[in-house]
């Protein structure tokens, strides 16, 4: 049995739960290990998610339609792969039909009965549970979601080196944007190059949530590349969030495009202050809240999040936050992105780190660098 | 009430339903107007659709993130919009519980009762549903999913013109493979100028499915361009299927760098042929499977469908099939995608057309051109 499997056991226990039916992306692959390619999303050639059966301490199946079978390389050993006949042109679609059958086939083999199955109600289909509680009238629902956020704060170590792959192609756009900004291009075009760089590197296409924007736009916090020309001062705001291997990485970069005025400087060196003094607090036991404390502390408020935990989705726990009393423990993965928003320019930076026994590391390995020139 | 709304009319009546609450992505987009940025996905600080309540004849109201509403300039005028606080940084997230909130809202002053509601049952949330169910114990849910795919088979004019734009992008797409492309250059370079080249004319990031393979590649219909180099007399088979404001284009061509081989040639002319054959046979009335079968019957079977429906999805109804019967009518839009596939090379032509009075216009204005100089 997969080792991240073997860690619903306690929540079984807890819950009093005979099975688990895992749907929604990022739990299946956490769970699982499969992941569809995101900017395909799943096929158009069926209606229903991949499901994870589990019986805890016993067996775990996954019912995948065939058409995503070629993607079944990532499915870790010991999970029993059941796909269903999602698509053929030479018939109708029938793929609800046809992963209901199998879902009830592996429910039958398993003899779920009645059972009080974990699930998380806000991606379980309604048409999943009709089913199943028409054959099991006494089945029961008990959402587990929170339980299951909880358990993927804390990454394995298999998590940390894919999410250390992820950084790196952060690290390149970071780089790419130091090399190839310059008055007169536009933000979209600058973009292109930058992303061309993180596709080089690795020859796929990469998933990439960005922030891209200069001057003025810098001042509420980002936004999309567009044809807006990038002009001499301006700054330029650069949140990269790649995916790769269905793990994220995330960072920010400010820069400006010749020389800075002295407020912007001043600005800079602030923000990468309080993001030094948040890297150096973090270390097992700290709560969150504190670390969110100690960076608004130093430059004042800003009206966002100082930072989130980053793995299978790119915002996730420990949010880092003044309300947030979890204490951090070693294997978080944790971005900090404390920021100034002035009238007329913003600056945030950002870096991805991951807590250890005494501290953390950081998996971003770029410097933050205001002037290209410096 | 906005005129899509009003075709809910006749599925209440069709189906005796008091109340749709819509939650599938597309088709909220379809009925209200509203959706989000693909690339980006929804905001991963709520965890619930939006969710389109409607009271047939009566009202429409759309349940949406507060954070969402940035994006709320698309929501078609008549819908009342009903945000609720789905992200604060300063206290917990607690989206699932203020959507229900604001949910229960409409369905009170709505005097929903024990209703009978329409919803997408492979999309719908357990938790709505459970949540509903507890306060009104008799409530029915009823699926609709296949009445609304059927709605949607047919474009209004908006959405004609949407589309249209969309091809456009295509065409784009394909002129810049044939300026680009030679002898030497990664498939992944070569997508990149592609991608460049229409992002430019937008000014804005395009969602972009594309299969842009090469050489022996070709043979299995396509794949995510990669760093392998394109070879001199190499295929590159380019489908190009991009996204703008909620709507999608669709196009394939097959090119050859240098010269082609004989037998490519005679396949090429084959397809095009094919292609034109089932172009002109389009017009109200015929059913989508004798298309199917004139394209099949002049080149051969292909391992998958003639063709398929396009707008809010890039595959919907009708499907161009061996087994569909449905008649085309006025303002479908479809797309045709004929195919030979050989051991060592594989070519896909693909316009897309709307059907119109007497025939259709095809909406990809790109010549399907094998030899970058003819």
């Amino acid at each position: 049995m997969p080792s991240r499997i073997k860690k619903l056991n306690a929540i079984a226990e807890a819950k009093k739960l005979d099975a688990f039916l895992i749907t929604s992306a990022a739990s299946v692959k956490y769970l699982s290990g499969y992941f569809f390619y995101f900017e395909y999303g799943s096929s158009p050639f069926h209606f229903l998610p991949a499901a994870l059966f589990v019986m805890p301490g016993k067996t775990a199946s996954l019912v995948i339609a065939d058409n995503e079978l070629h993607q079944s390389a990532n499915i870790n050993t010991g999970i029993s792969i059941k796909p269903y006949a999602s698509y053929v042109y030479e018939t109708p679609l029938e793929s609800t039909k046809q992963f209901l059958i199998q879902l009830h086939e592996v429910a039958k083999q398993n003899g779920i009965g009645n059972a009080r199955v974990g699930i998380e109600q806000n991606s379980f289909p309604l048409a999943i549970a009709q089913s199943l509680s028409s054959q099991y009238p006494k089945i029961e629902f008990v959402n587990i979601a929170p339980e299951i956020a909880h358990l993927r704060m804390v990454k394995d170590s298999d998590e940390i080196e894919l999410i250390r792959k992820a950084a790196s192609l952060s690290d390149i756009g970071q780089a790419s944007v130091l090399k190839n900004a310059k008055t007169g291009i536009a933000e979209l075009e600058l973009f292109n190059l930058v992303r061309n760089d993180m596709e080089a590197s690795v020859g796929t296409r990469v998933p990439l949530m960005a922030d891209l924007s200069s001057g003025i736009n810098t001042s509420s916090g980002g936004g999309m590349p567009t044809n807006k020309i990038i002009n001499s001062s301006d700054l330029i705001l650069s949140d990269f969030t790649p995916c790769l291997n269905g793990y994220w990485g995330d960072s920010c970069n400010t820069i400006v495009v010749g020389k800075p005025a002295a407020s912007q400087k001043k600005s800079f060196i602030l923000v990468k202050e309080a993001l030094e003094i948040g890297i150096n607090a973090i270390r097992p036991g700290v709560q969150a809240q504190e670390i969110d404390k100690l960076m608004r502390r130093h430059i004042g408020n800003y009206p966002h999040h100082s930072g989130h935990g980053v793995g299978i989705m790119y915002h996730e726990e420990p949010r880092i936050v003044p309300y947030n009393k979890a204490e951090l423990v070693p294997n978080m993965v944790i971005a900090l992105e404390p920021a100034i928003y002035e009238k007329d320019f913003g600056i945030r930076l950002e870096h991805l780190v991951v807590v250890t026994e005494s501290g953390c590391e950081i998996l971003t390995k770029f410097e933050h660098c205001f002037e290209q020139c410096s």
